[in-house]
C-alpha cells in the first residue's frame, strides 16, 4: 500500500486523501509532524484558533514487526508553550495508522457550529460523524464504549474532559493493547483536538499491511536490534521495576526535586520507589511487566492493583510518581496511583498537573502531602472545570500566575520534570534549549549524567553538559522519527550493533541506503526546523533560560545552583 | 529644598536618602521612572521577585502652582505585560512628594518574613513600620482609617485586596483631595507593591515647598497655560459630561467595542452616556465637576450619587463605563457605578477587569448584560481570591487562557480599551506599538481621528495613522514626564500658545532654557529607553501585533478589519 496524506478540514467538514509531497517522503513521526507544522501553520497563530493544525503521524517503522516501533507522534503549535510541539506515545494507533496507509493525518480548521464530532479512519479515507453520547465522558468510558460500539480492535485516539475544555494541560490518549491508556502527554495537544471539536478518532486498517522492501534483511536486522535491547541491563531494570526504578537512583543523586523544588531528596523515597511498587504489584496480583504496544521487548509498563487486587492504573511512570510523590510530598503510593488513574481518565498530563499541584501547595491552596486533597481537586475541580480546576488544569505556570508565586518550575511555560537542573546540570541545558519547553525526553542526559550509559559526565559540573545535551537532542529527534520508543537509546549508546541494526531496519523497510551521518543530519534538520518556527513565533534566546530561582536558591543536599550563563547556554545552537 | 532620591530596601528593611545622579537630574515622572527601571532592573527578572523595583516619581512641575500638574508616575517591570511600565494618576500624592523633596522613591527587594509593612515619607526620609490593622481591607477603609490615625492631610498611596493578592489587574490607588480614590490603573503595579508587602505609603512634606527659580516668569506662563486649557472646547465638554462625553461620540463613529469586541455600536448607548450621567448627577445632588488634584482647571471628575442621593463613585471614567457597559452589555448606569466603586475599593483596574468580564461572558461564566453578576463576582470571588476571582482579577488574557477563548482583546496581555482598532485605526497602531501593552493614553489618536483636534486623519483609512500615533506617543511620553494631565494635549495641539507656555513653566521652575526640540527629543528618548528594556526582556516585533481576530473578523457597522501588515506597523520605530 502506498502511503498517503489524509486531510480533514473541520471548517467545511470535508476530507481528502492526497499523495505525499516529495519533501515529506523521507520523513515519519516527529520529523514529519514538525515538517508539516512548519510548512502549513502560521507561527504566530492562536494555538486554539482555526489556523493551527493537528498532525498525527506514525514513525518510519510503525506497523512493521520491528521491535519497539509503536510510538505515535502528534504535532501542532502548542497552546501551553506557544512553540512547535511533538509529543509521542505508545498504544496501538501508530501501527494501525501505518497499516491503513496513513503517513500523516492533518486536521485543520474549526467547526462553525458548537457540535462535537468523531473521525473514523480506514484505508479509503476519513469519515466525519457527529458525536454526542461520549461528550463529557472520560477516556476510560470512551475506550469501553467504543470497544462495544465498533467491530474488531480499532485504534482509538481520544481526549477526556480536559481536552474538551481546552485546558493547556490536556493530553491526547491512545488505547493500548488491553484497553488501557497511553498518553501523548505534554504540551496541551488535547486542547488543540478539543478546539477542533473532535472527541475521538478510530483507526481500522482493514486488511492493510505495511510493505517491506527487503524482508530477509529486515528480519535479520530486527533480530540483532531486539537482542541489543533485551541484553542491556537498563532494559532489564525497566522490565523489573518500570521507569519508577529511578526514584531511589535520582534521590541518591540529590536531584529528586522535592516540595516544589526546594529540596533534592525526599525522606519518604522508599515508600514510592520502584522496588516498593514491584513488591506491591506482586503481592496484589498485578503485572510487573506489560507492553504499551505490540512488539515491545522491554515492557516497562505494568498493571498496578489496589489493596483489594483490582486494577488501579497501568503505565505508572517515574515522572508521574515523582511529581505527585516527592514534589507534592505525598507518601502513599496507592493515593498517587489513584491520582494517576484520574488524570488518565480526565486526559491531563500527569507531569504538568502534578507540578501544578506542587505550586498550588506552595500557594496554600492545599497542604503539602495532601494526596486526598489532590484527588478531590482533580475530580471535583479539574474534571468539572471550576475556576480552581482551570487554574490547575492549565498547568504549573498558570498556577504561578494565578497566585503570584515566583518559585514556578517551568521553561516556556511547561513544567520541569523529575530531575533538578541544579544538581543534574545536563538536564538544565536540555530544559533550557529544548524547542518544546522543559521536557526530559528531548535530551535525556540522565543516561550519561547518572546511569553511566554512553560514558560519564559529572552531573554537578558544567563541563561537557552542553555537548552532551546537544548530541542527545539531535539523536532523540531522529529516533522520534522512526516510531521507536526512546528506551532504545540506552542500547544504542552502549551497544555498537544497535544503531546500525536500526538503520538497516529503515533501509530494508524502504529499500534505501541511509548512513549514520544521514540519521545525524535528520536530527539536526528537525531541531533547526523547530527552532526556526519558534523564532518566527517570537521566541528569542531570552526564552532559553531557566526560571530565576534556579540561579540563586541553593538545592540541598549539594547546595548548588544552576550556574550557566546565557552565552554558555546559547552555544547549544552552534551546529 | 534640593530634590533627593529616597530609597527603601525591603529585604533588609533599610532606607536611605541619596543625591540625584547627574543622569537623572533633568527627568521627572515617566521619564524618570523609566530611566531608573531601565538602569536598575534586570529586564528578564520575575516582576514579583526581589529584583524588580517599584519607582514612584512626581513630575517636573508637580508641587508647583502650575495648572493640572498633579499626576504621579509609578513605574516597574509589569507583572501583567512583562514590559517596562509607567502608570500615572491624579490625587494629592504627587504634589506632596515634590514638596517633601522627593524626586523619586525607589522600593526594592522583598521582605524575608511574611509580615506586612507601611512606609511613611517625610523630608527627612522614609520610616518602615509593620502594619496589621489594615491588611485585608479595601482602599476606602485605608483612606478613612489613616485620615483618623494621622494628623494633617497626608498623601496616601495604597493597595486594596487585589494588590495584596498580587493579582496582575491590581492597581495602586492615590487619595484625592476629598478622600476619594484615583488609580494608577494599568499594568498590575499594585501586585508589585503587594509583592514587596507594602500596604500603603503616607506622605507628609511638613512645611516643604517646591522652589521656583523664576517666580514671575512662572506666574505669567501659568496664566497663559491655564487660559489655553480652559478655553479649549473639549476641556469644556469634559467639565460638563466628564470623559464619558465619549460614549455617544465613539458609538456614532462605529468604534465602540460592544459584546466583547464583536460589534462597533451599543444599542443602549444612551442609557450609559455622558449626557445621561450628567442629568442623573444633577437630579441626585452629586457634583458634575470635581478635581482629582489641586490645581486642575478642567475638572473632568465628578461625584455620582445613587438614587437615594448617597455618593456611589467618583472619577467615573468613559473607559470604565464603556467596558462594563457596552463591552459587557450592561445597560444600567447605577450598576456600572456600583461595580466601579467595588473595583476602586478592591484596587483593581476597571478597564482590565471589565474587559476580563466581557471575555468571561463569552466563555459562559455569566450572561452578557448581567451587571448584578458582575458585582457579585467582584465582591464574592475577586475580593476573596477564589479560583474564578483570580482568573478574572488577573485580567482579560488570563480569562482567555483559562477558558480557551480566542477572541481576547489584549496586546502584550493588557486589555484593549474603549476604541476599536478596526474602525479607529490610529488606535490600533498605538495598541500594537506601545511599549506598555494596549493603552489608549500612550498615543491618543482619538484626538485627530475622531475629535478633529490637531487636524483630521480619517479613522477608517490606513493613511497617516502610523505617523499620527508616533507623534502622539512621543509627545505623550514628554507630557507624562511633566506631571501634567494628558488632557492638556487637546489645547497643546490646537492652541499655539499652550506648548510654549508649558515649556516656559518648566524653564521658570528650574531656571533652564529648554526648547520645543528638547521636549520632542525627551519623548523619543523615553520611548527608545522603554523599547530597549522590552527587547532585552525578550520582546520582538512579533509582540507588536493585534490579536488574530482583529485581522479577519469584520466589525459592524463599517464591516472593517485591522489591515496593517507587520512591516507597516514596524515603521512606527523609524525615528
Amino acid at each position: 500500500m502506498t502511503d498517503k496524506i489524509f486531510r480533514v478540514n473541520m471548517t467545511d467538514l470535508t476530507t481528502s486523501v492526497e499523495a505525499v509531497p516529495a519533501d515529506w517522503a523521507g520523513h515519519g513521526g516527529r520529523g514529519l509532524t514538525s515538517t508539516i507544522v512548519a510548512a502549513e501553520v502560521e507561527p504566530t497563530c492562536h494555538p486554539l484558533g482555526a489556523k493551527n493544525k493537528l498532525v498525527i503521524a506514525p514513525g518510519l517503522l510503525s506497523g512493521t514487526p520491528a521491535a519497539n516501533s509503536g510510538r505515535l507522534s502528534i504535532g501542532a503549535k502548542s497552546p501551553l508553550t506557544g512553540t512547535i510541539k511533538e509529543s509521542n506515545a505508545g498504544g496501538t494507533a501508530a501501527a494501525l495508522l501505518a497499516r491503513a496507509g496513513c503517513k500523516a493525518l492533518i486536521i485543520e480548521g474549526l467547526p462553525k457550529d458548537d457540535k462535537w464530532y468523531s473521525l473514523s479512519l480506514t484505508p479509503e479515507g476519513v469519515t466525519i460523524s457527529e458525536e454526542s453520547e461520549l461528550i463529557g465522558k472520560g477516556n476510560f468510558a470512551v475506550v469501553e464504549t467504543l470497544s462495544k460500539r465498533l467491530e474488531g480492535k480499532p485504534g482509538i485516539v481520544t481526549i477526556g474532559q480536559a481536552g474538551e475544555m481546552k485546558l493547556t494541560g490536556a493530553n491526547i490518549s491512545i488505547k493500548d493493547p488491553d484497553g488501557g491508556i497511553r498518553s501523548n502527554g505534554r504540551g496541551g495537544l488535547g486542547a488543540v483536538m478539543g478546539s477542533k471539536k473532535i472527541k475521538f478518532i478510530t483507526i481500522d486498517p482493514k486488511d492493510g499491511k505495511v510493505a517491506i522492501a527487503e524482508p530477509d534483511k529486515f528480519k535479520e536486522a530486527n533480530r540483532t536490534f531486539a537482542k541489543a535491547l533485551v541484553d542491556h541491563p537498563i532494559s532489564q531494570g525497566l522490565a523489573q521495576y518500570g521507569t519508577n526504578v529511578l526514584v531511589n537512583i535520582i534521590n541518591e543523586s540529590g536531584g529528586l526535586p522535592t516540595r516544589n523544588f526546594t529540596q533534592g531528596q525526599f525522606a519518604a523515597h522508599d515508600s514510592i520507589s520502584g522496588e516498593t511498587m514491584h513488591d506491591l504489584i506482586e503481592q496484589r496480583g498485578g503485572k510487573v511487566k506489560h507492553n504499551c504496544h505490540p512488539g515491545c521487548v522491554i515492557q516497562c509498563s505494568q498493571v498496578y492493583n489496589d489493596a483489594k487486587g483490582n486494577k488501579l492504573t497501568s503505565g505508572f511512570e517515574y515522572e508521574s510518581i515523582w511529581a505527585m510523590g516527592a514534589d507534592c510530598c505525598v507518601e502513599d503510593l496507592d493515593r498517587i496511583a489513584e491520582a494517576d488513574r484520574i488524570m488518565d481518565d480526565i486526559g491531563i498530563d500527569s507531569i504538568e498537573t502534578s507540578v501544578a499541584m506542587g505550586v498550588a501547595m506552595e500557594a496554600g491552596v492545599l497542604p503539602f502531602g495532601d494526596g486526598a486533597g489532590v484527588c478531590r481537586i482533580l475530580t471535583e475541580e479539574v474534571a468539572k472545570g471550576t475556576g480552581l480546576g482551570r487554574i490547575i488544569g492549565n498547568g504549573a505556570g498558570s498556577v504561578g500566575r494565578a497566585y503570584g508565586i515566583t518559585r514556578v518550575p517551568v521553561v516556556k511555560n511547561q513544567a520541569i520534570p523529575a530531575y533538578d537542573p541544579r544538581s543534574i546540570k545536563g538536564m538544565g541545558i536540555t530544559y533550557a534549549t529544548s524547542t518544546q519547553g522543559a521536557d526530559h525526553t528531548m535530551g535525556y542526559t540522565i543516561a550519561t549524567n547518572i546511569l553511566n550509559v554512553g560514558g560519564q559526565v559529572d552531573p554537578l559540573s558544567k563541563d561537557g553538559q552542553v555537548e552532551l545535551s546537544r548530541n542527545l537532542q539531535i539523536a532523540t529527534a531522529a529516533i522520534d522519527s522512526t516510531g521507536m520508543c526512546l528506551f532504545i537509546a540506552f542500547a544504542a549508546l552502549d551497544n555498537e550493533k544497535c544503531l546500525p541494526a536500526l538503520i538497516d531496519l529503515i533501509n530494508a523497510r524502504f529499500g534505501i541506503a541511509l548512513t549514520g551521518d544521514d540519521v545525524v543530519n535528520l536530527g539536526k534538520y528537525i531541531l533547526k526546523t523547530e527552532r526556526a518556527f519558534n523564532m518566527a513565533a517570537g521566541f528569542t534566546s531570552v526564552d532559553d533560560r531557566l526560571p530565576e530561582f534556579f540561579y540563586h536558591e541553593k538545592l540541598p543536599p549539594h547546595n548548588v545552583v544552576f550556574d550557566f550563563t546565557g552565552a554558555e547556554i546559547d552555544t547549544f545552537w552552534d551546529f
